[in-house]
């Protein structure tokens, strides 16, 4: 196993009633003056707005709101929020969303701190190395990102959507209440145990043998979301379940179930380009479609992985090698259909003529590639691409 | 289940060589004066301290050296501890061992700033608010205190073996080399995969139901002290077993196997007394004699916990609830056995006529019980120790 690094500094206050906390919360942090971000209407919609609002209002702290992140965030809002931050002599920063409004956050806080565009750290062209605090109030499972750090923003100019990892940037505290995400939409439920699997299954197919820990928490974290996933299909209000799947959510992006192990995200690099080209494809979507193609594709590299994963998580041990690892993938392409997702492109009305656009981007026109337990050059991914037809 | 608070803000640096970069990791969180903390001479026969004393060097590092850290931590060393930490005004604390130079680490930490006799946190006449930073330099798999909030200290006039948990006192990084295990004696490893296996025991048998990713982790990290375990035993050379086992013993306690349950330690608590009076007995080699016997105890109390237990770890599903059960935990203390653990009072010559003394211990005079599942008085004790003859 290789050699790492590995912290997860967020508290986290989790159960019901949670949320109501958290002006004390701040409060004791020693901060007065905030910044409230959140998306679209919903949070308004449900109640939790208020709640927030009084919590707030009940422990003296000082907000000014930044409403109306969208989905993959785009950095024209960030510009707005840094530019507000400074202004205002904001001390931190509280997301009440999902991944889109707590990436859009952590955005916000690396670009206070600086005098340049903050687009430049998703793009690679710097590193933070100072950030505001960001608190989390999470009202979907999905994203990760009350404990991750990573940030996901999209250029809406140049139709990228690009992340950066900066241990920095891990929220000081994520209030989970799995009251919160009863009323999320099936189709975002689907979308979010997508998003959810795929942080862990991007880890645990991996080219290190021999991780008895990590491996045996990845495969116990997807065990975990494909039967709490089954339940919420059937019963939104199974509290047990939605908490099964906001926990999961938060440690299958924090990094414990690839410690020790390359991290490449091969078929998260590849939706990217997905996404960032098709803003109305949701994130969980185009994973749901890729990811089956991609270990199909490259299965041979992974087999003791794959033969693990087809015994612990599908019983399934009596076969030869490649069927039993064939039936374990189309197991899992087969469970995200039961939950409703596409996964062809033709579902998303993405057509054959469009592969070698897709292909060209996600290889700056076939001079480069995609790293992963098999590098993918444009021809690789065009393959890829075919097979999600 | 349960509401919960959770954090775990330890920074962990694993894999070979990690432990030559001390110096350098202390220096960048800013501490120019530590305590050097270490128990008897292993670390130096091992040529461990010379390579710490190195690094703390190299990078101007000034450093008191407290060594002579015994099994049971005793409190007469953390009132040494205490005094020297305030004459010399040491920052920082760098426990290298295992859980008793951690332990006792801590309670100096505490101590540290202070005016009255540190033991009063370990009977809990008093709370912690304040403490020195403590890092560690993790020498053995077993008591997860690298990463934990708990302090156990004993009392050499009293006879008593008491802990206390405090969020304050876990660590702020714990350098983990799984080579560094390398020569850890076959009975101490064995008694530390005990160990290791009862932080997650205790949290997993216990009342709160449907539990689903935290039970998922907890046999995940079960299953894998077990593979882990029998590796060590045949070469324990093994790298792979023994990160394992490393990264194991610390999430083993720091609370992640027990999110949203309730948390008694019923047999650490009965275990506190066996080692409390017998200074010879290692907590591991109490916990192995006693939990076989409070688990068949209090089994039908845990039925579905059993089963699932049953079943995930040791693929017993077939016969009747009872024989499933009864037979997992014969398992488990044949596990145990294979280890060349002791699963009897009398492999470590306590005899039947000391069991009242014991029990009348555990219960103040037979005034008081142990919490947990089932209550446990005298006359429970009683039982349980007579089964463990």
């Amino acid at each position: 196993m290789n050699n790492f690094e590995f912290v997860s500094p967020t508290k986290i206050f989790f159960g019901k009633g949670q949320e109501e906390k958290v002006g004390e919360i701040i409060s004791k942090y020693g901060y007065k003056k905030i910044l409230f971000h959140y998306g679209k209407s919903s949070i308004k919609t449900t109640g939790l707005y208020d709640k927030i609002i009084a919590s707030l209002k009940s422990n003296n702290v000082e907000y000014i709101e930044l409403g109306n992140v969208e989905p993959n965030p785009k950095v024209s809002l960030v510009r707005i929020g840094v530019e507000l931050v400074k202004k205002e002599n904001i001390e931190f920063i509280l997301a009440v969303g999902g991944g889109s409004v707590i990436d859009s956050a952590k955005a916000i806080s690396c670009g206070a701190k600086v005098n340049f565009d903050p687009w430049l750290f998703n793009i690679h062209q710097e590193v933070a190395i100072e950030c505001l605090p960001v608190g989390v109030v999470l009202t979907i499972s999905a994203a990760g990102s009350e404990l991750s750090n990573s940030c996901v923003i999209s250029n809406e100019e140049t139709k990228v959507k690009n992340g950066f990892n900066n241990d920095l940037i891990r929220p000081v505290f994520a209030i989970m209440n799995p009251e919160l995400t009863f009323t999320v939409s099936k189709y975002q439920t689907a979308c979010g145990i997508v998003d959810i699997m795929m942080h862990t299954l991007e880890r645990y197919f991996s080219n290190v043998e021999d991780l008895i820990f990590t491996d045996n928490i990845a495969i116990s974290l997807i065990k975990t979301v494909i039967t709490a996933g089954k339940r919420v299909m059937v019963d939104p209000y199974d509290y047990n379940a939605r908490a099964a799947l906001m926990i999961a959510s938060s440690y299958s992006h924090n990094g414990l179930t690839g410690l020790g192990t390359n991290v490449y995200f091969t078929v998260h690099k590849l939706e990217h380009i997905l996404s960032g080209v098709h803003d109305e494809i949701a994130h969980g979507t185009g994973l749901s479609i890729l990811f089956p193609a991609w270990a199909k594709y490259t299965s041979s590299l992974l087999q003791d992985k794959w033969l693990k994963f087809a015994k612990e998580v599908y019983g399934i041990e009596e076969g030869n090698s490649q069927e039993n690892i064939d039936l374990a993938i189309n197991n899992l392409k087969n469970f995200f259909k039961s939950l409703g997702m596409p996964v062809s492109l033709s579902e998303v009305n993405i057509k054959d003529t469009e592969l070698n656009t897709l292909a060209s981007l996600a290889t700056t026109n076939g001079t480069s590639y995609i790293v992963g337990v098999k590098k993918l050059y444009f021809d690789d991914i065009l393959k890829i691409l075919e097979q999600c037809l």
